[in-house]
C-alpha cells in the first residue's frame, strides 16, 4: 500500500488551519440556514462559547455553553437571518487553538468576527456587527464630493450649512441622540453617530472638550500607552508620545470635535430630565451659558466617565477641620503645598498620582491605605498585558487597531481571568524586588481575589489598583510616609485621627475615596426611581470584592439595552470609548431607522447601586 | 542535449524583474564604491536621467545624459560616500521598462530612491533623502515616552514647558529658521523643522490659521482631489471630501498647526529684513498684533504662496470709476452683487470661479477673455491625470501617499511633456463636446504650446488654465457672458470699454490678472537688489509662453539653495508643500547641524521677474 499525496495540492498541507475554519464556517452557515438550532449548537464545545455584540442580540451578550446559545438561536434565528460566513485572511494554530478572522451578513447589517476552534469545535466565537446594510459610512469610495459642481443659483457652502445646523440643532429641530458629558466617551460617540447621520448634542459642563483633563492635576499622564488610546476615525500622528500628558491629550480631543464637527455645547448643564411618555421622548433642561434650553431627544446617554458620583466620606469632625479638605475629582495639583502637610486617604492610581504629585511640590505627605491594594508597574502591563495586541511591535506586525479590539473583545470574560493569572504571576515575580520593598514599608498588597490581576479589577469594580508610574518608589523609600490597615478615626482642627490611635497632623486632607456607580448620575439628572431601575451600573457579577454576583458575563448596563427605555451608558477608557461606541452608534441609529431591535437576554436588576 | 532549470530555482523566474534591478543596483553601488565614474554612467543610457533630492546634489537637480551625470559624480562622490544600494519591494516590468524602488545610505543620510531600466540601462534614477543619520524624527519606536515616570521634585508638565517654550522663543532664544507666510506651506514645512527639532517661527499676516482660505471667495473648494492634498504625518480622515470646501480645509490648517504645536505668530507682518554680514543672520522686523519684534534668524524662508504680489493692470481712466474695482485676490465674494453688473477681466482659475459665483449670486456678468486658456474637467483631470497615483483606487490597490510622491517626482521634467500630451489628447476626445459648445460661444482654447496640457502649465507659468468645476457650462450656455480676443482699452465712471471699441455697464471691475514671480516679496521685505539677485522664481525654462529659457530642468529656486545665503522659496499646491517641504526641511536641518552641504549646479539667474 501506497500513500498518496492529499488532493488539495502541494502548497496546502493536509487540514490546514485556514481548510478547518472554513469547514466550520460552511457546516455552521448551513445549519444556520435551515434553522437547524441542534446542530448549529453540536458545532461548540458542551461549553463553548458565543460572544455577540449587537448582530444576533441587539445586546452584548456573551452565552456560555450549548444550552444558552441555543436557546438564543431558537429566539433570534428567525429574525436574525444570517448568511455568507466567510474567513478573512488565513487562520493560525497554535497550541491546539486554530484561529481566525470572519465575515458574515445578516437580513440587516454586515458583521465581523472571530473565531477559535479546539478539535474542530469552536471553543469561542465572536460576532459583532460592522454597519447597518443601507446605513453605511459615507467613507472611501462613498465621500462626499464636497464641491458641488456645476454651477447653482443662491448657493450655499459648507460653512453657510454648518451654521445653520448649528443654529437649529435643539431650537428648531431636536436632536435624535442627547449626550450628557463632553470626554472621550462623549466625544467618541458623537464621532460615529455623526458619521451615521444620527443629529446628536454633546453637553459638557467645561467650557471646552478637554477641560475635564486640563483641571485635573498638574503631573497626570495617561496610565495606558498610545496604541490603546486612538479615538475613532483618525490616529495619532507617530509621534504620539507613549503616555500623553494630560493637556496634550485634552488638546487633542478640543481638535478632534471640532474636526469631526460635532455639536458640543460647551459650558452646559443638564439640570433635569422626565421621559414624556405621550411623544415618547425625554425632555431635558439644560442650562446653556445661562440660558436654559429644553431637548428633546429620543435618546439620552449618560457618558459621564465610568466612575460615577464622587464617594465623598464622612468622618466625624469633618466639619470642624481648619485646614483644606478636598475630594480627589477636585484636587487641582501640589503647586500651592510645598512646606505643608498633607494626609492623603485612599491608594488607588489617584491617590499615588496626587501623594506623587504633592511631594514633588514639596509637601511632606501621608497616605492612609486602609485596605489593600494591587500595584503593577506600567512597564511591566505595556510589556506583558497589552504589548501583543497595542504596542510599536504590534503595529510593526500588521495588527491594525480594529484587528486588535476585535481580539481583544474575542475572549468572553469567563475566560479571562484564566488566561490573566499566569501573566500577574509573571509580573509578581519580573517585579519581586519593588514588591518585597513595598511590603516591607507596611504596603499591604494584592493581585485581585483570584490572583487575576489590575485589568479583571477594572472591569470587576473599576478600583483597587495602582499602575505603578513612579508612586511606589516613594512608599518604599518613606518619602511619602504611610498608615496601613487602618481608617480615619476623626478630623480634629489640625489633624487626622487614625484607627490605630496615631494623630497625623494636616494643612490639606485628600479624600482620595472613590466615585458610586454611574446610575447615581441618573438619580441626580432623571430621579431616583429610573436611577433604582437601571441599577448598578458596571461589574461583572464575579462574586468577588465589591463585584456581587450574580453572574453578568458582560459589564452591567454598559453599552447597551437597559431597563429604561431610551437611556444608555457610555464611558470607560479610550480603548473602551473607541470600540464600544460603535456598538452603542449602531443600537441607536437602528432605533432611529425604525429598524426592529428584539433584545435577546435583557440583563435583570440585581443591585441598585 | 537537455534544457537544464534555471539555477534560481522554480518560483523565480529567469532573470525576474527583481532579479534585474538587483543586478543593476549591485553594479551601480560596486562603481559607486570604486569611485568609477565611467563604469556607473555606462549603466545609464547616454540619454538617462537622474533626478537628485538632496542625497547627492544639496539641491534639487535634474542630470540629464551621461555627461551631465559623469559631472556631477566626479564633484560629489568623494564627500557623499554612497552605500548599501537595495531593492525596497519587488520590481516590475511593463511595456519593457523595469521599475522599482529602492534604498540606499549616504555618509550623512538614508535615501530612498526609483529606478526605471530599459534593456538593462537606466533610463530613470530618482534618489531623494529620507533623513539624516543621528537626526532622525522621534516617531514610531523612537517616539518620546510622555510620562516622566519616576517621580522628580519639582517637576514641569508638557504645557509648563510648551508655555515657557512660546514665550520665549523670539525673545530670549532666537528661531533658527523664519519662515513667512502661514499658509499650507509654511505650516507643513514648520512641522517638518518640529519633528526634527530646528526652532522655527511662522508669521503670518491674518489672525489664524486658515484664514487666507477663509477670506477668499464664498464658493471656493479645492480644484486637486483629497488624495492629493494631505499634509504630512496626518491623513484626513477617511471621510474627507474629494474636493475640500475652503473654510473646511482652513479649520483643518488651524487644528493641524495646533497639534503639531507649530510656534505659529498670528496678526503679524514681516516689515523688513536685512542680512547681518557679521553675525551672519537675517534681521527681521515683524509687527506682532501691533508691537515690533525684531528676529534673528539664520535662514528665511517665503512661503507666500506659489504666486508672487498681485499683478494689478493699469488701464486709462481706472482713477475715475465710480463703481467698486478689486483685484481677484481681494474679491470676497457674489453675495453684495445680486441684480448688479461685472465685468471679470481674465480668463484663468479664478476669474471662471468668481464669474460663477457672481452669477450664482445673481449678477449680471461679462468675462473679458485677452488670450486662450486651457480648460480641463476637473473629472477628466482625476480620473486620466491625477487617478493613478492618488484616487481611492490606488489607495485600494496599496499605493501609499509616500510611494505617489515619489512614483510623481521620479518623472523628469523635459520627460513629463511627452507623457502628458497623450493624456491631454484623450481629454480632448473625452470632453469634444465642452470644447465644441465653448467654441461657439467664442471661447478662445489651447492645450498649451505642445499640447502638454494643465500640470505642465503649471509648472512652467503658474497661469493659463481653468479646471472646470462647472463655470466652463455657463460660458457655453451664454449665462456667463464673454468678450474675447480682446483687451481693456479704457475704464470709465460706469463702464469699461474694450479694444474693439465694445462698451460694457459695471458696477464691479474684477482684475483676475494674475500674480508676479515670488522674489517680488524679497524686493518688498529684503530690497530690489536682493530680489534680483535671487532672480525669477519658478518655471523650467521650457521657453513656452511665459517660461523663457534657458532650461533650468527644476522650477527655479524653488526648495533648493538661492543665489542669496540663507533665503529660501517654499510654496505651491498641498502636494508640493507636503512633499517638497521634506527637502527644504532638511536641508535647514544639516545647515543648523553643521553637517557638510555642499551644492552642486547652484542655479544661475537669467531673468529677474
Amino acid at each position: 500500500m501506497t500513500t498518496q499525496p492529499h488532493p488539495s495540492g502541494p502548497d496546502l498541507p493536509p487540514h490546514s488551519p485556514t481548510q478547518e475554519v472554513s469547514r466550520w464556517l460552511a457546516a455552521f452557515g448551513a445549519a444556520l440556514h435551515d434553522q437547524d438550532t441542534t446542530a448549529a449548537t453540536a458545532l461548540f464545545e458542551p461549553g463553548g462559547y458565543w460572544r455577540d455584540l449587537v448582530t444576533f442580540t441587539w445586546n452584548l451578550k456573551t452565552l456560555e455553553g450549548r444550552e444558552q446559545i441555543a436557546d438564543m438561536l431558537r429566539a433570534q434565528l428567525g429574525s436574525v437571518q444570517p448568511t455568507d460566513w466567510q474567513i478573512e485572511g488565513e487562520a493560525t494554530e497554535e497550541g491546539g487553538v486554530t484561529e481566525a478572522f470572519l465575515t458574515f451578513e445578516t437580513a440587516t447589517a454586515r458583521g465581523r468576527g472571530h473565531l477559535r476552534l479546539r478539535s474542530g469545535l469552536a471553543w469561542i466565537l465572536l460576532t459583532t456587527m460592522l454597519e447597518l446594510k443601507g446605513f453605511e459610512e459615507r467613507k472611501g469610495p462613498r465621500r462626499d464630493r464636497g464641491a458641488q459642481h456645476g454651477v447653482v443659483e443662491d448657493r450655499r457652502n459648507w460653512l453657510d450649512r454648518k451654521t445653520q445646523d448649528e443654529s437649529e440643532l435643539g431650537f428648531k429641530r431636536q436632536p435624535y441622540v442627547l449626550i450628557i458629558g463632553g470626554g472621550q466617551g462623549g466625544v467618541a460617540l458623537g464621532a460615529r453617530l455623526r458619521r451615521l447621520g444620527v443629529p446628536a448634542i454633546i453637553v459638557e459642563k467645561h467650557a471646552r472638550p478637554g477641560d475635564s483633563w486640563r483641571q485635573r492635576y498638574h503631573s497626570l499622564c495617561l496610565h495606558d500607552p498610545v496604541w490603546y488610546d486612538y479615538l475613532p476615525y483618525m490616529p495619532f500622528p507617530d509621534d504620539w508620545p507613549v503616555f500623553s500628558p494630560k493637556d496634550k491629550i485634552a488638546d487633542w480631543l478640543e481638535m478632534y470635535t471640532r474636526i469631526m464637527e460635532l455639536n458640543f455645547w460647551g459650558s452646559t448643564e443638564a439640570k433635569a430630565a422626565v421621559w414624556d411618555d405621550v411623544a415618547q421622548e425625554w425632555v431635558v433642561t439644560v442650562e446653556r451659558a445661562g440660558q436654559e434650553v429644553t431637548l428633546r431627544p429620543k435618546q439620552l446617554v449618560l457618558a459621564t466617565g465610568m466612575s460615577g458620583i464622587p464617594n465623598r466620606p464622612e468622618f466625624p469632625g469633618m466639619a470642624d477641620f481648619q485646614g483644606t479638605q478636598v475630594h480627589s475629582s477636585g484636587f487641582r495639583g501640589g503647586q500651592d503645598w510645598a512646606g505643608k502637610t498633607a494626609v492623603v486617604v485612599g491608594s488607588n492610581n489617584s491617590a499615588h498620582d496626587i501623594c506623587a504629585d504633592l511631594w514633588e511640590h514639596g509637601a511632606d505627605v501621608t497616605m492612609v491605605q486602609r485596605s489593600s491594594t494591587h500595584i503593577a508597574t506600567s512597564d511591566s502591563l505595556m510589556e506583558l498585558s497589552l504589548g501583543p495586541l497595542y504596542s510599536e511591535e504590534a503595529v510593526a506586525s500588521g495588527i491594525t487597531t480594529d484587528q486588535a479590539d476585535l481580539i481583544f473583545a474575542s475572549i468572553p470574560y469567563r475566560v479571562l481571568p484564566d488566561m490573566h493569572i499566569p501573566l500577574y504571576q509573571e509580573i509578581a515575580a519580573r517585579d519581586a524586588d519593588l514588591y518585597s520593598r513595598l511590603e516591607k514599608a507596611g504596603f499591604l498588597l494584592d493581585f485581585g481575589d483570584d490572583g487575576s490581576g489590575l485589568f479583571m479589577k477594572y472591569l470587576r469594580r473599576g478600583s483597587g489598583y495602582y499602575i505603578d508610574v513612579g508612586a511606589s518608589e516613594l512608599i518604599a523609600d518613606g518619602k511619602v510616609k504611610l498608615r496601613s490597615g487602618v481608617n480615619v478615626e476623626r478630623v480634629n482642627a489640625h489633624s487626622v485621627t487614625l484607627t490605630d490611635g496615631t494623630e497625623l497632623p494636616a494643612d490639606l486632607i485628600v479624600y482620595a475615596t472613590g466615585y458610586g456607580s454611574m446610575n447615581g448620575w441618573a438619580a441626580r439628572l432623571i430621579s431616583q426611581d429610573v436611577a433604582d431601575r437601571v441599577g448598578k451600573v458596571w461589574g461583572l457579577g464575579s462574586g468577588t470584592t465589591k463585584d456581587p454576583g450574580p453572574w453578568e458575563g458582560e459589564l452591567r448596563n454598559m453599552w447597551k439595552p437597559t431597563q429604561v427605555r431610551g437611556l444608555w451608558f457610555h464611558g470607560g477608557n479610550l480603548h473602551q470609548s473607541r470600540h464600544y461606541s460603535l456598538y452603542l452608534s449602531l443600537q441607536l441609529k437602528a432605533r432611529m431607522e425604525g429598524i426592529s431591535t428584539p433584545v435577546y437576554g435583557l440583563q435583570d436588576v440585581h443591585h441598585l447601586t
